[in-house]
């Protein structure tokens, strides 16, 4: 796959140095997360007994969803001109992802998509919350 | 088109009287401004001199993404319990849509796209400002 | 909300006469029908017996997503140049409209949102139909 | 970023060997393709002299809405069963990014996020050829 490093660089107006590893990270980490959400929500919905799974599979929706605007967002250089909408979406970014987490760990035992889902949506916030401390 | 406060009454969290009625305006409002920032943005490209409204498009393009994570976040009422990541989220749907709103209403009188973008754009921040004023 | 056939008007290069209106009710259903299907989703997930119901949460998860790219797709007027990529896009909102159909109609004397969905599904295939034909 | 392969054998439906192998290198291009194109529409949008790009930029939204569309599906199996809509999004992919290759190639001698773009492009191509060939 393409890095985000190289896509943002490519950009006229690529931030440099620290930020500019920061938001390749984070954009990275919320793609990863939007597909890790994704298959995992659909991987719920699949297993044999469903029920038990039925919030973390909510979550990981709306994860994904907020996920993937975020990443759209972050790689859209002109926008992030807009400092405190960039942040207040990196904080609902967030919050998203600690939800997810927080119904997936329960599951993650118990099925792979879960635990993937655990990783990819600790490895968003980390990502997230790094940025958002440099903006 | 099917209404939003249909589709969310349909729902078995469905929130009720005031908060219900101002969380259908924002579904609709964020899903009409989404929209009209898309056809804005293509239309701002399709035009015989885009260089002038280059800017227009690229905030009109990051609205829509935001307007339609926004929207597909208020269908989900699962996802409401939290809300902190829903205010958030509210909010950084407001950003975006003033900033396609101050760079559209520099075309309305040219163009029409940019008309009705001003006009959904500022719909979208109304709705989303009452519905946070009530969660 | 803002009628789709005054924001496909505002496009330099918007289409005349009856194909404009058949594209307009394309654009309008498969919003609504992406809305529908989100909201359904969430509202399987969010019953108490979510098991029965994880079918037509997985197929109505997909077709929100093709149903909002084409959506989108359909707003952006200078993409439809590529009649063919326009059918093929419009073909495969069909094919995950009916599944969805097929699925939540299973469920549609027992919960309002599957009823929606069906109904939103069964306007966004003839929608989408009828658009093809006069492509 | 985590695999998509690692995704995909976690989900309870995985498709296995040869089959599993092009469905992840074609979610990862997916993913890879509608980033790049996001980013080189934006990327477009921020040059001084936009008026030239303004083609490639459009094209550029329309194939990322499509791709993102598109690897979402890929990654909620439950869909696969329906393969004759798994194809034809294939295809309207393979077109968007066929539309989208053309129009960046003009320009990527100039502009690296062109030059990345026509890269992103053509490995979804390839990767949604291959995976058409499999299904």
């Amino acid at each position: 796959m393409l890095s985000a490093e190289n896509l943002l660089q490519a950009h006229p107006l690529s931030a440099t140095a620290e930020r500019g590893e920061a938001l390749a990270r984070a954009v990275e980490a919320a793609l990863g997360c939007a597909a890790a959400c994704t298959a995992c929500a659909d991987g719920c919905l699949s297993e044999e007994d469903p029920a038990r799974l039925s919030r973390a599979a909510a979550a990981a929706e709306s994860c994904a969803a907020i996920c993937a605007a975020t990443a759209s967002t972050l790689l859209r250089q002109s926008a992030h001109a807009d400092r405190e909408g960039l942040i207040t979406l990196l904080q609902s970014c967030t919050s998203a992802c600690l939800r997810c987490e927080r119904e997936c760990r329960e599951h993650e035992l118990m099925h792979d998509h879960c635990r993937l889902c655990v990783e990819a949506t600790t490895a968003c916030v980390e990502a997230c919350e790094r940025l958002i401390a440099l903006l």
